[in-house]
This record gives C-alpha cells, sequence and structure tokens, in this order.
C-alpha cells in the first residue's frame, strides 16, 4: 500500500486524484487531506478514506472537523499545511493553487517524500531551491500536469540520453488567433470557457492569456533540465498530443490520451507502474481524426512572451511575473481590471523591479509579498 | 567500438545503414558485407570500409572480388551468406529481401549475435522458431522497420507494462481511396511510385497491396508477443508518426520524425545509445502541421486481411502466404500477372493448403519451396 497525502484535496486535481485511489483502493491509502475553505467536501473525503490528518483553514472549521471526526487529527492555517507536507506518507501530491504550494512542496520534500506535483508555481518561483532540495534529498518528483506528465512519459527509459528539443504543446485556448484589439473585450465569463480542459478558476485565466504554457516552460526547464530555448510550444488545438520530446538523433516521441486529468495523475501516483484504466480510450478515427500544429502567437499572447523573458532574465524575475500574474488574476475575475492588463501590468512590475541573483527561499517568499502589495496598491 | 556485419549490404536498407556507419565512425567497424549481384556497389563498399569478410552470390563474382581485395576473405552463395551470419560481430544486420532471409537470421541468432532485423519475412514465416532461438540464446532483436522501430522505442522504458493496444500506422500507400474496379488497373510503374518512402521494389509494390502492412502485423506480434487483434492499423497518410502503443492506462506513447530509414537504423545499430544526427528536423510547423488517420479499407485491400488470416488461423499459413506474396509480387513486376491477381491466388492458395502445427525451421524451408513451386506452375 503506497501512502498518499493530497495537498489541495478538494479542488479539480484532488478530487480527481482521489477517484484515482478509489478505484485503486488495493494500492493506495490516504493518509492525510486539506482543503481551503470547503470544509463540506472535505468532510466527505474524511467519511470515505479516513485519512489520520485532516487540515482546513480556518480555525473554526477545524474544531467543527474534530468534534465530528473524533479519530482524525485536524489542524489548521500555513502550519497545518506544512504538518500535513512533513506527515508519514510514501508520496505527497501538491495540488494547492498558486504560490501558496512553495513551502509546503520544500517541506515535503526535506521530510524525504516523493512528490508528484500539480502546483506549477513551486517552481516556477522557487525552481533553484527546490531542484536542490530534491538533489539533496534524492526524492523522486513526478510532475502531474498533462504536459510535464507527457515529457516525462516519454523521458522514461531515455534519461540519459540527449535531449534536442521539449516540445510542449498548447491547446491555444478560447482565444486563439484573436488579435490584441479584440483581446481587449474578454470578460471573465468568456475566459472562464476553456474548450478542453475542466480546470480550476485561475488555471483557466492562465490559459487564455497563455501565460499557462509560460510558466509550463519554465516548470519543464527545471524539471527536465534544458534550455528555455529548446523549448519549443506548439499550438495543437485539440489538446491529444500533450506534449513531445525531440532526441539527439531527430527522433521525437510524443504522448496522447483522451484530455482526461485522471491520466497523468495515476502516471504519477501509480509510477513506476502503469494502473489499469478502464477508462475512455483515444479514437484516432473520431476526435483524434486530425490533429494540427500552429505557431504560438507570442505578440498577442505576451504573458507567454513575458514568462520567457523572466526565465531568461533568471534570478527573482520569475518570482515576480508570478506574482503579479496571481494578484492580476484575481482582480481580473472580480472585474477589478481587463483582460490585456494582466500581461501589461507585469510587463511594467517586471521592469521596474531590480532583480537578486539566486534567491533563497526566504529571499523568494519576501519578493512574493512585496510584488502582491505593491500590485494591489497599483492595480 | 562495435562490430556489424550487414546482410544485404548494397541494397536500399544497406546503403542508408552505411552511411550511419560512416557518420559514427568512431563507434563502427564493418566486419562483412554481402550482396546479391551487384558487385560493383560491394566493391567500393569493401574499399571504403575494409571488412574482413565478403560474400556475393555468384561463384565467377567472388573470384574476381578475390583478384581484387586479396587480404579479404571472399565467399560465395548460401553457404557463404550463412558464413557471414555466424561471422564474428556484435550485431548482425539483416536486411536481405524475403524469405531468403529467415535462415542466416537463425544461424546469426545461434551464433549469438544480436539482430537488427529489416527483414520482415523471418518473423512471418518463422516467428515461432526465431523468437525461440531469442530466447534460447539470449540475444537482443532490435527492429529496424520504421514501425517497429517506433514501437521498440514507444516501449523503451515500458517493457514490463501491460500493452492494450499498438497502434501500427500505414501511409495507405499510393492508391488509397481506390476502388477494387480502379484497382485492377494498376501497372507496375504506378505500384513503383510510393508517395512517402523510398524503398526496395517488393516492399514497394507490398506498399501498394497493404500486404507490406499485414506482413509487419505479423512481425509485430512475434516482436512484441501481443496477439493480433490488438494490433490495430491507423492509415497515416503523411508518414509521420511511425506507429504507436496504447498502455493499460489508456495513455499513449507515439514515435514522430521525418521520414528517414537512417532513423530507426541508427536506433538499431546504436542501441541502447541514440546517436546524434545532424539529419533534418521534423517541422510541425511544414510537414506535420497536420496529422490525418483514418480507417484501412481491407476489402479493397484484401492482402492485408489474407495476412490477418494467416497471424489468425496460425500454423504453416503464414510461410505460405509469404511464399505466394513473394511469387506473386515478382511474377507482377515482371508483366506476368495483374495487381488485384496477387490477393486473389494468395486467397486460393491459402484455401488450398493444408496446414501443420508448430513447423520446424526444416518444415518452413520445404512448405515454402512447395509453395513456390506450385504458385509458379499455376500463375
Amino acid at each position: 500500500m503506497k501512502k498518499v497525502a493530497i495537498l489541495g484535496s478538494t479542488g479539480s486535481i484532488g478530487t480527481q486524484a482521489l477517484d484515482v485511489i478509489e478505484s485503486n483502493k488495493d494500492r493506495f491509502k490516504v493518509t492525510a487531506l486539506t482543503c481551503g475553505s470547503n470544509v463540506r467536501l472535505l468532510a466527505e473525503q474524511i467519511r470515505k478514506f479516513t485519512p489520520a490528518l485532516a487540515v482546513c483553514m480556518d480555525k473554526k472549521d477545524a474544531a467543527a472537523l474534530s468534534a465530528e471526526f473524533p479519530k482524525v487529527q485536524v489542524l489548521w492555517g500555513g502550519e497545518g499545511l506544512i504538518t500535513a507536507a512533513e506527515s508519514d506518507c510514501d508520496i505527497l501530491l501538491n495540488s494547492l493553487m498558486g504560490m501558496r504550494g512553495l513551502v509546503p512542496t520544500y517541506h515535503g520534500i526535506m521530510a524525504g517524500h516523493d512528490i508528484a506535483l500539480a502546483n506549477k508555481e513551486t517552481l516556477v518561483a522557487g525552481g533553484s531551491v527546490i531542484m536542490e532540495a530534491v538533489k539533496e534529498k534524492g526524492v523522486r518528483m513526478v510532475p502531474v500536469d498533462s504536459e510535464h506528465s507527457a515529457i516525462f512519459q516519454c523521458l522514461e527509459g531515455n534519461r540519459d540520453k540527449k535531449i534536442k528539443k521539449i516540445l510542449l504543446t498548447a491547446s491555444g485556448g478560447p482565444f486563439r488567433g484573436w488579435s490584441l484589439d479584440r483581446l481587449k473585450t474578454v470578460t471573465p465569463e468568456m475566459a472562464l470557457k476553456h474548450p478542453n480542459w475542466s480546470m480550476g478558476r485561475k488555471i483557466t485565466i492562465d490559459s487564455a492569456t497563455m501565460m499557462n504554457k509560460g510558466l509550463e516552460m519554465i516548470e519543464a526547464k527545471w524539471l527536465f533540465g534544458v534550455d528555455i530555448d529548446d523549448i519549443q510550444v506548439l499550438v495543437h488545438p485539440q489538446s491529444i498530443m500533450h506534449s513531445a520530446v525531440e532526441f539527439c538523433d531527430t527522433s521525437i516521441l510524443a504522448q496522447m490520451g483522451v484530455p482526461d486529468m485522471r491520466i497523468p495523475i495515476s502516471v504519477a501516483l501509480g509510477y513506476p507502474d502503469r494502473l489499469i484504466s478502464d477508462g475512455r480510450e483515444l479514437d484516432f478515427f473520431k476526435e483524434a481524426a486530425t490533429l494540427t500544429f500552429e505557431k504560438p502567437d507570442m505578440k498577442v499572447f505576451k504573458c507567454m512572451k513575458l514568462a520567457v523573458d523572466a526565465a531568461r532574465a533568471g534570478g527573482s524575475y520569475p518570482v515576480v511575473m508570478n506574482a503579479a500574474n496571481e494578484v492580476l488574476v484575481e482582480a481580473f475575475l472580480k472585474g477589478r481590471t481587463g483582460f490585456t492588463d494582466i500581461g501589461d501590468n507585469i510587463e511594467r512590475i517586471m521592469d521596474e523591479h531590480e532583480s537578486i541573483s539566486e534567491p533563497s527561499l526566504e529571499d523568494i517568499i519576501e519578493i512574493d509579498r512585496k510584488t502582491r502589495e505593491k500590485v494591489e496598491r497599483e492595480i
């Protein structure tokens, strides 16, 4: 039995991970679950999966849960999250949303746990610190993002082979082919309708701005040790090919499948085994009968370009870029700022930033906090 | 230095293999070369690659070569070919055409050599005997066919994983979409023009009838230990995806690249390393911008169906099917029979055959010989 702790168990990835675990009861035991404010769903999950530890954000919620589940240790807040990350398990699935995921990931690694990573901001903001910790502790980091899971699968059996290029696919989001002027008219309702994937709100907006692809490029750079300029984005509207790797002999391996996050989740949780799924198979005579690829438009979707710029510049630029994006996406969802203002403001904030090289975890947390305050003030 | 012996070095695969070896002089040493009648090209190759052993088919040719290259051991005929297969090397590339490849493959395996197999008839006719010998001798058999190389690459790192399906791609040949009536009008000139691959004459005709795909299904069945009904053919006119594997979790790995046989050849010769190539890379914004997949038409291209029938029926049916096909393709190329007569006659010959179960190597050779005589008589 593999012991699994899940940070963010009530979110999109968390609930789908529990689906996978439920279909493979003989393989997995849930040891810890954490949520933000959705304590009602957490309570259901506790009933079903009987973890030893549960964490929510609010103290009052924790007290109520504790009364309801006297056998379960219930904690709350940031400290509770870190306790969950450090708690006894074989694999820690981090499916928290945004920068909040960084510190728990770090503590999970330092506790010697293998990490199933669904929190890309962990690597965007803290790539250097995190990958050093992974190396030091000798733990395994398996990506859960469909794209990075695809690359991970293509590299299996080829880990020591020379990579020529990573081909990162992108659906292109709901506004593929739009002009910059038209993009200015985008409302939250429009941006929240993703053509292929059902995901959380923040990542759905990131997909619409294509910032998501920029974040994924940085994530790939850290996970697979490649140069940002050796990562090529392929806009692939069908979301069937989830990414690919070109090796030094020009041979390309690609991973494909129906757009269903339970596949990459099961790859991460089951690794090194592949779990048996009774899910729908890809049909090459229907949804995969025509696959197309095109160049991303980095001029219109400037967020992606800004992420690449941040990765190239290095230092604390990616921290600032990521913090500004998180605040601006939240502001956009609340109707406080426009769609194209997200990129324009990130650009300005990055321009105004004085980068430091090799930021420590404390530096990253501090720069993140200051950037958020600055952006909040200036929106 | 890896010592390489090449059977059929003057053919399409043989010459391209020597290209690969020439680009990787520090890795490979050619120890033996063999040809059929193209002794002029063999002489050039001997000059360039200085093998210890050279074999041609004709005694007179051998004498002339021996006079020209006094330091090289020159042999001739079938016995010479077997000596080459058994000669000291690390890997034996068998790129002979047709059933003639079977016995040398067997001798190469029994001599303990790893095999780079570009001769599919070896496994179509002798799959059971050959795979048993591979197991007994503990040698490695790496396929050179672009499709089987693709599958081999997808399985790397997944050899112990449960395969759900093999997805074998097919260009569909020059007559994709044609009706049976129109197919009756096909001449050798028309059939020899393959849209994507430059190959030998026999395999080009097999591609046009789609018998090639049937032979490849049987080859895949033996190489990868799958049931013939778990192999799905995808007609993919662009020849960019060279085949794929679906695993038990519905995740699919596919191998892609420009249609250039030097890639699978380099995978086979270099294994377990990947050789560095300066060849053209696949361009997803040009030739790979649109990839399409469709069902094969087994009614019009009945050769493919006959191969599947032979594989399902087992015993000596695949031997007969293969022998009949070789004779009929040769007859078609000489204008002695029509294009659709190939399938019709194979079907008849198979119907008339009384299969034996678990044929030995001797049985296979005998049944092959008798079938050829019968077909020759009855054309």
